[in-house]
This record gives C-alpha cells, structure tokens and sequence, in this order.
C-alpha cells in the first residue's frame, strides 16, 4: 500500500489526494447515503491511464469507483473510505457523429445534452431521455439509465453498439461495433451495460442513433383511477399511433408539479376533483398533418376509454410539464422525502402493486406519492419516513410485493449502494451466486466498486488473494 | 459412466439411445460439416427433466448439445459422439400471449410460424424475422438470429426480456420479466442470448411483441452499383420512412433468385442489364393512405439517389422477391455451395468490404456470390471451393477483412462449430480469456456443447476436474 498517491501522480497528471479529494466526489444524489471522501481521486485523459491505474489497483487491492456527473440516485458513484475515484470529466470528447452508419462514439464523460445538440445538427438523435440531461453518457451505461421514452424506444442499452471498455487487471477491451447484429461469442456489451461500474471501466461509447423527428404533440387526460389508465395504456400502444411518452402521473404529485412549476394546464376544477390519474401522451410525426390526425385519433381513443377529458396541450405548457415531471424529484427532493425508489411491475400490474403500496404505507406509518412511466410498469415512489429501520421494513416489503407480482428492485436508477441489500436478500440465491462469479471472472481482485451491486465482502478476499498471490510472484 | 442411458431412462420418458438416436439428431444446416449421431437423445416435457439431465451429464462428464428445429447453419446443433442431444421438441407451448403486456411466453420449442399464427390473432406480431419460418424460437434465441426486419425492429435480443434457464449444474432460473427497464443486476437474459447452448439452456421465453401494422408495400430500385446501394441506405434510413426491410441484393443473385422462384418483376432488360445492385425497400403503415404517400415519396428519394428506375412491387411478387431472397441460401445449397456465411460490417464499408471479398475470391481460385441486409451491413456470401484447405484459408481471410473494417465474423448465425476456430485465432486473446472464464462461471465441468463458439479442450479439462470432485465427494 506503499504511496498510493504518488504512484497515481506517475501515471495520471491530475491526481487529487487526501484533502484535495473534495467532497463533490464523495457522494451522488441518492438520498439515503452519506458521503464518502475518497483516497484519492483521478481524472485521466486515456483509456491507457485507466488501464495503468486499474492495474495498481488490483495489484494493491484498493477499491476504485468510476464517476461521470454524479447524478445517480443509487449510490454507486459513492467511493469506498480507502479507495480511488476515476472520474471521466476530462474524457468528455464527442468523437464521432456517423452519419453514415447512424452512430456516435462518445468518451463517458460526455453529457446527454452536449451529445443532444451535435446529434441535432446531423438530423439525428440520440433518443434515451432519463431527464436529467446533465447526465454523462458513462454513468447512463454503467446503470442502464432508461427514461420517458423507454415506451418507444428502449433504454439504454438498446441504444449501446460497443464499447471500448477497461478490465480491472488492465486490459483494453473493445465489444461490439457500428452494426446492430452479432452472434460472435458472448454480448460482452450488453453484460457491461448496466453493470454498474462492477466489472469493467468504459472508456468509450458507440451508440446508435435514430433520425430525428420534428414534430411533437402532448395531449393530456385526466382518468378517475389508475386502473382505467392502466387498461387504456395497452390499448394506446396496440393502437400503432407509437407514442413517445405514455406518463402516468397521480392527482397529488399532479398538483405538486403543477405548483412548483407554476403551470396553467386549463384543467377546470370540477375535472381536477374528480381525477386521480392522468396519462400523458406524447406523440411524434415528421409530418405536421400526420400528427395532427394522430393527435385526434388519440383523443378519441382516450375519450373512449374512459378519460373525463382531453386536453391538448400547447408546446409551451407541455415542455413545462414534461419538465416539471422529469423534476419530480427534485420535487420530492424538496419536499423532505427520504428515499426515492424506481421499482418496476409488468405495466398491467401496476394497480395491483399501487394498491399494495398504500397497504404497506398504512401499516408502517409512511407516507408514499409516487408517479410511474405507465408505458412500461416502472413506478417512481417517493418515500416520507425519517426513521431508518421502518423505512428499511417498508422498502423491503415493496421490492418483495414488486417481484412477487413478477417485477424488479430498480427499472432505471440502478441498485448501487441504497439497494444492494434488499437485492442480495431478496433474490434467488443461485442468480446471486452466478453473478458473483461473473464478477469474479471480470475482477478477480474485486477492486471495482466493492459494495455496488453485490457484497463486498467475498471481494475483499478475492482482494487479498490477488494481493498475495501478485506478492507471491514478485517474490518468486 | 455406467450406464447412462438407463439413468437418463430414468429421468425422461423419451428416451432414444444408440441406433434409436436417429441421423436426424446429428446436424443442422451448415454446409461444412459431418454428421455425428449422439450416443443419447432425450426429449424433455418440463424445467425440471431439463435439471435432473444436466446434473447427470455434469456429475458424469457427459457433453450436452441442445436442439430446437435443426435449422441452424453453424452447426451448434452437433453433438458431440458421446454426447446427449437435448431435443425440445415436447417444449413446443405457447403458454400466453399477453395482450396487457404485449408479451408472448412460449417454450423453447414453439416454432417462430406457430407464434406468428397466435400472435396475429391477438393483433400483435413478434416481428424479427429470420426467414425460417419453421425455427424454434429456443434456436433463435440461442443463435440471436436476426434477419431482414433488424433494420427498423433490431435483433431476436431486443425482444427477449426474460428467460427460465437451466444452469449445466442443474439450478433453475427466471431472469427479466414482463418489462422493458430494469438495472437490478447483471443482465443475465442478454448473457444467455446468443450464447448458443454454451452456457444454459432455455426452457421458456418471454418475448415483446409490437402491434401488428396491416399495410405493406415494397419498392425494387435497381442502381449501377453497390457504393451508391450503400450510399442511399442511410438517407432512406434518415428520411424518417423507417422502412421494415432495406435489402441489397447482387445483379447475379437477383438472376439467381428470380429464375429459380419463375418471377417476373417487369423489368425491362436494358434496366436489368446495367443494374449490378438492387435495393428493396419494404415499407409499412397502419393507414393505407399514408403507406401509398409514403411509397411516393420513397420512390422520388430513391430515383434521387441515383435510382435507374423504381418499381412498386404488386403484393404477389413482392412476397415472392422476399421469400426467394430468403431462399438464397438454399438457392446457393442447390448450386452447390461449399459454404455460407453471415459477416457483418458497419454498413457504410459494405462496398469496400465487397471490394476485398473480390480480391480475396480471385487470389484463391473461389467462386463468391452474396447478398446482404443493406441496412444493418450484413453480408450473406456463397463460397463455392471444394478444396477445404483453401476454403479455410478464404474464411480466414473473409473474416479477417471485416474485422479490420470494425465488423463481426458472424451477423446472425452463430460462431457454431464452423466459424469457432476463425473466432479463436482473430479474436483479442483478452476477450476470449474473459469468454471462458464466463463459461466457467457458468458451466464448472464443460458439459454444454463442448466445441462450440470457444475451444472445447480446457472444457474437457474442466470436465475431469469436476468428475474428479465429485467422485471425491462421493467417496467423502
């Protein structure tokens, strides 16, 4: 463990150490965590550095974590006590908008809105859109980050080609291409995606873009319960209008946005009182006429489904709702929340999960609002209960009631360091045990993000086997 | 070893052995092998027969291939001699098709025709589609087979969302769900995905499905060569018309196909005679209307990009022009092809990718023909060369090029036992050490399909080792 600090100022030229680490690298914006400083902190220029700084790392068996904006709400960017934080914001370069083969290549710290406005002026677009745009695309793959338009067009990892990727013993790999098939050898790609910053650090990004579609319309109905609107969500995706969002937002959290944000819908009270549901629809055509027969069709569908009304909104109030929506968060944030989680139901399960929410709420004493992307059963619950043992009761009970109707811990946000508990608890121990020696595979040292996803506890011995045996070979 | 097929006997009612274990169980559809008969086929009904099998061929060292319909062109479907086939042919439910959810959930038997038969009834379809319309979905989900949709609907792994996998040690696991997001692990589903019966083998699958969109219409634009086919491809793509197929087809396998399907397309033959590439387009719409609209404006499009003329394909012919082209294969089988195979590039090097498959033809003596999926870069080439020597050396050096032009040895088909060998040596050795660690994670003796996509010797090491153990433990 010699000086760690100085062999990294061997490799990296900007290397932060002790009180240098600041605080901003020792936390993200999950709510429930506490922060971090690290060791150290790195912030290189080359893949070839990561690689040379994963390799002291495994060789000293000393916990590194990988940071892009910070904004996870998980806790995986939060670095061990002892540990090392690569964080990519000198590796924001966009290096390529194929216009050929509709793909950029990007470094991970590269923001979703910096790589929005270059893909806009090819016509292209990079369509995942988890909201918050000050995200960088290396966090976005490290936690599969989806978003509203998952209804349309997938997540993240529907969107990640290849990847030029780092393992922790130091090997530059590169997985995938600019080719959407391949059947040559295991998906090392799509195993990285979502791995969150556990088994390899990417150092690059080929991501496929879609062309981009001009024109936009939100229509906005009010439903008097979310069993409607969950019966009408299947009925407006089977309708082939392809919406681009399908929202489902509750009357409580409808008021809380609509007041934060200060927002006129023209909804009129007596259709407030009566609404405990809204779905919001967003529709997207390259043809002005087109989309606006969509939007009638869609109305009248709606209409007949059983929404109290429709309401078309201009783009002005749309945006600002859309907005106000992705800022729910913070929203709840602001309000004194606890926790937020993201836990995900076959959407058709998605008023019996709710109904469970309320139970489960009730018996604990703990207030819950929530809002979910209808579309896809993925259900964001803001958690008021200051007490850390009742919440952790509650949140057990609704990750357990959530896969019992056939859903998962996170949809989006990921499992990091807030969920990792409930999940190693909670799910099958023989999946468990294989992704430990999946993990083992890419890590033998268990360097990357020890208590991130899985336990840390069989990679502190992995660590110090790898120690040993890599003392051993010196030795010899 | 003692007598294993009375154990298996033991375990499945259908059981064939020896002489019972027909040739039918001894290959597949790939040109370049031989048939080898297993020494047992067993024909489970459910998971846990699956199980009981897989822990007997691990605790015995036994190598384990699994068979959906036999169509695969890899040969991963060829056991090994002393081996047991796993036929899924008693697997062949359709256990839902979800209409909530849009998802379907069949065993791995069900064949892509018979899901397309109860999807339609629900007005849904499953929409990758390889052309074999009599392949499992358990073969399409191991070989991630892809076809000519991958251009607007991706790969057979963008529709799998969730497995029932058995694990060679013989646990059962679900993986994924009803649901599109999820980041609550690693994603075993995309792992298991096109690992061709190298790691698990799927019991169940639960598949995403898309409305079914009613209108189609196919446009043949014949052009003076492949670089402007090439050239056209992403502004069809960018135009937003988000056409269902975008297929390059060759002036000679054109000739090909069309004598061989009797078609007549109405081109005159002065077209026909300066047309060295033809590209379809295949358009569709849930409006008639829109579809005819967008047909027009293909059509002026393509005649923009250098188009000699458009031809709007009468229903008939068209499903005839798509069927035949899915027939190339057996077309080229018929002419006596030594080998087929599926390089993928990133799309716009297709014309220099073509460039070298010429020179690499001529320089040793080999006659080549392909056609390809234009807008993914999917080559489809013939090999016609007795001579095995000098075939290996044309793959080697076919593979080889598509590589250095950042493509992939195999587009849909699988690495099987065909392409492994050419895997082994171009691949990154770092990637491929990493490949069998994952197998090991996975698959501790090596009994599943041992040969297949990686090396079969360290897997019969691994084998002893577990043999080895497990008789310790016995005596224990």
């Amino acid at each position: 463990m010699a000086d760690i600090g100085a062999r990294l100022a061997g490799i990296v030229e900007d290397v932060l150490t002790g009180a240098g680490a600041a605080e901003e690298y020792g936390h993200d914006e999950a709510l429930s965590t506490t922060l971090v400083r690290p060791a150290h902190v790195v912030r290189p220029r080359t893949a070839e550095e990561v690689a040379a700084v994963l390799r002291l790392a495994s060789a000293e068996g000393v916990p590194v974590t990988a940071r892009g904006s910070g904004s996870g709400l998980s806790g995986a960017a939060i670095p061990s006590p002892d540990g090392i934080v690569v964080s990519f914001e000198r590796m924001n370069a966009i290096l390529e908008v194929d216009t050929d083969n509709h793909v950029a290549v990007v470094q991970p710290g590269v923001t979703l809105r910096e790589l929005d406005d270059r893909t806009a002026e090819a016509g292209l677009v990079y369509p995942v859109y988890p909201g918050e745009l000050s995200a960088s695309l290396g966090g976005n793959v490290a936690t599969n980050a989806g978003g509203m338009r998952a209804v349309k067009y997938g997540v993240t990892r529907h969107h990640v080609l290849g990847l030029q990727a780092v393992l922790p013993t130091g090997e530059i790999l590169r997985t995938g291409g600019r080719y959407v098939k391949a059947s040559t050898g295991y998906d090392l790609t799509q195993l990285i995606v979502g791995s969150e910053g556990t088994l390899a650090l990417v150092t690059e990004a080929t991501l496929k873009l879609q062309p981009r579609i001009k024109h936009t319309a939100t229509v906005l109905a009010p439903f008097r319960d979310l069993a409607q609107v969950t019966a009408a969500v299947p009925k407006v995706v089977a309708s082939g209008l392809a919406p681009l969002i399908l929202e489902y937002i509750d009357g409580l959290t409808m008021g809380a946005i609509t007041y934060t944000a200060d927002l006129q819908l023209g909804i009129p009270d007596e259709v407030r009182d009566s609404a405990q549901a809204y779905l919001v629809v967003m529709l997207e055509n390259r043809d002005q006429d087109r989309l606006d027969a969509d939007v009638e069709t869609a109305g009248q569908l709606l209409s007949d489904l059983g929404a109290i009304d429709v309401y078309v909104l201009p783009g002005g109030s749309a945006r600002k709702l859309i907005e106000a929506r992705e800022r729910a968060f913070h929203t709840a944030k602001a309000a004194g929340a606890d926790d937020v989680i993201d836990t995900v139901v076959p959407r058709a399960a998605l008023p019996g999960f709710m109904a469970q929410v309320t139970g489960i709420a009730q018996a604990n004493e703990t207030f819950i609002v929530g809002c979910g992307h209808a579309g896809d059963g993925n259900v964001h619950l803001a958690l008021f209960q200051k007490d850390a043992d009742k919440r952790a009761t509650v949140l057990k009970a609704l990750f357990a009631a959530a896969m019992a109707l056939g859903g998962a811990i996170s949809g989006e946000h990921g499992l990091g360091r807030t969920k990792q508990r409930y999940f190693l608890d909670l799910e099958d121990p023989a999946k468990i045990a294989l992704m430990r020696r999946i993990k083992q595979a890419f890590d033998p040292a268990g360097v990357l993000n020890p208590g991130v996803l899985l336990d840390a506890a069989q990679q502190d011995a992995g660590r110090q086997d790898f120690a040993q045996q890599d003392q051993d070979g010196a030795q010899a």
